[in-house]
């Protein structure tokens, strides 16, 4: 009789999958040798009944594997291997494996989530720039298993992030003020989370209002993070019969896209056209870029240590926010025209 | 009576040290609940006795783990972070798990490599641009584990790279073409292994030799791979009597650092200066920048899948040397003085 309180042993799983104790527990350790019809077979079985893991089974499991999670979109994306970097380093100094987990999407990480209690092999989870479900929260929870989050949205677990609202808002008030009133937003959205930095774009959208400005949605040009899209939305905005006489893009990498498009066409930055991104990203000083800095070494390891003091046992923050600065280089000046 | 072909148990390494099995069990398996001092205590005799392994009990370890070990020297450069994204993507399409090692330096990575074994945590080492020394070779070897090497030098285990030597004589063959004669090289030095990339700069050597130049030794800057050293290097270089008219930069973020010290100068690219990087980085093409492109995905999704084959018992190549191409763009031009 399986209660929902009952703790899963692997015989049960071994029993439901129709398979041997043995191929069970290699399937459920991620060892080789077994087939991988038999082991996704498995791994489902364990997925389904993980739901009714007992908190004395999790308890089992807790803090004995020495290793953490660390969950990464786009390990190649500057601000993520920045964010790698620092967290590797804070936990290699606490003695914690770290196991990378590339996941590019939301689908990726709904099979992660959904498979990690049956592995049990991490104390907690480090997760960059992306949500944590709720389902997956309460599993996690079940199996012990802690949460810290970097980089991302506001959760109910952990966090270190910058304020993205009023990132953009520094941005926007200098352009503002030095008498920008056609400006052009190059906004970034990953495709998974459509949603992700629309607190970036909201607070160009209050910024305008608030000077009085009206929107023109011609200048706002919506891609994914690629810098090439940044050139692309740039030689777009250069097609429209009045250009904007300064540009906010969303990150540095797609400022750099936008600024070879205007190198081609000949137009002198910021005489022509001004451009500011967010990041300090370290080829904004190489090219003299204004920016918006974020601090993501900073927020790396903040949450790393986070994650520490959790697993050994100490009270933590349950928010951190860490502070922008407007970088002023020389991509910004006013309006000419 | 201990003899060096007999296994070495728990037990044996917790008389050594004087705990009990369980805290020795708990340290060796990096849990958590072992004081430092203890924990390394531990580790130390679990490395001594190390030496003396038996293949019976690697065998038993070899290939259970389902994970491996990622050894990455600066996760947070360009180069790095395209093969962690390149390895982690075909690791997960394999289902094994990436223990991420960020180990910056020699001394890192000597320690990692005698802690490997008693740990017994992975089943194979994938090293990228970092040596494996031969003594730590003999002990993974013991114990079952592979090594994989990615993006260094050639080695006696597997390896994929490209080829150094010919990726500067590429970038060297097409500024001689050009009619350049008075090129600098901004060479890029590891501290800590000064002599990893001495190929590139033997090309350079040879390339002038051949075109029966003289090379001027204050044409030839020595700094690490940092970006900011190729800004000051290049600065040094202006302040010569007679500046080069060509540079080859050892990649293309020294030559993005070399362009902005150029451009603060009023120098124009490449009318009066031209540059030369390796790498194509991302944001070569996005600042016109002429570049030796070599493939860094692949040499990472290779290395890999080599990686993988080893662990499923199949053969693969014992080394792997991809092509460099010279990419034209807009920072070279025959010298115009």
């Amino acid at each position: 009789m399986s209660q929902p309180s009952s703790a899963v042993s692997i015989a049960d799983i071994a029993r439901l999958a129709g398979v041997g104790v043995g191929t069970a527990s290699r399937a459920l350790n991620n060892a080789h040798g077994v087939a991988p019809a038999t082991r996704r077979k498995i791994l489902e079985v364990a997925e389904r009944m993980s739901y009714v893991v007992s908190p004395a089974a999790a308890s089992l499991a807790r803090g004995t594997t020495g290793r953490i999670a660390l969950v990464i979109p786009h390990p190649s994306r500057w601000f993520f291997s920045e964010m790698t970097e620092a967290v590797t380093g804070v936990l290699r100094a606490a003695e914690i494996d770290v196991l990378l987990y590339h996941l590019t999407n939301s689908e990726d990480r709904r099979q992660f989530f959904s498979r990690l209690p049956a592995r049990r092999n991490v104390d907690a989870v480090l997760v960059v720039a992306s949500r944590v479900g709720p389902l997956e929260q309460e599993r996690l929870s079940l199996m012990g298993v802690r949460i810290v989050a970097a980089g991302g949205p506001s959760a109910v677990y952990p966090f270190v992030r910058i304020d993205d609202y009023n990132a953009s808002r520094q941005a926007m008030n200098h352009l503002l003020f030095l008498g920008h009133r056609r400006i052009a937003m190059l906004q970034a959205i990953d495709p998974d989370e459509p949603d992700a930095n629309s607190q970036r774009s909201l607070a160009y959208f209050d910024s305008m209002r608030e000077a009085g400005l009206e929107v023109d949605e011609s200048l706002v040009m919506r891609a994914d993070w690629n810098p090439e899209n940044g050139a692309q939305s740039m030689a777009a905005l250069l097609t429209l019969r009045e250009p904007p006489t300064a540009v906010f893009a969303y990150s540095d990498e797609i400022a750099l896209g936008a600024i070879r498009t205007l190198r081609r066409a000949g137009l002198r930055i910021p005489q022509d056209i001004s451009i500011i991104g967010i990041d300090d990203h370290p080829l904004a000083a190489l090219t003299d870029l204004t920016t918006i800095r974020q601090p993501v070494k900073e927020q790396g390891r903040r949450a790393a240590q986070m994650l520490v003091d959790l697993l050994q046992g100490r009270e933590t923050e349950p928010a951190v926010t860490m502070p922008t600065e407007l970088i002023v280089r020389s991509t910004t000046a006013p309006p000419s025209r």
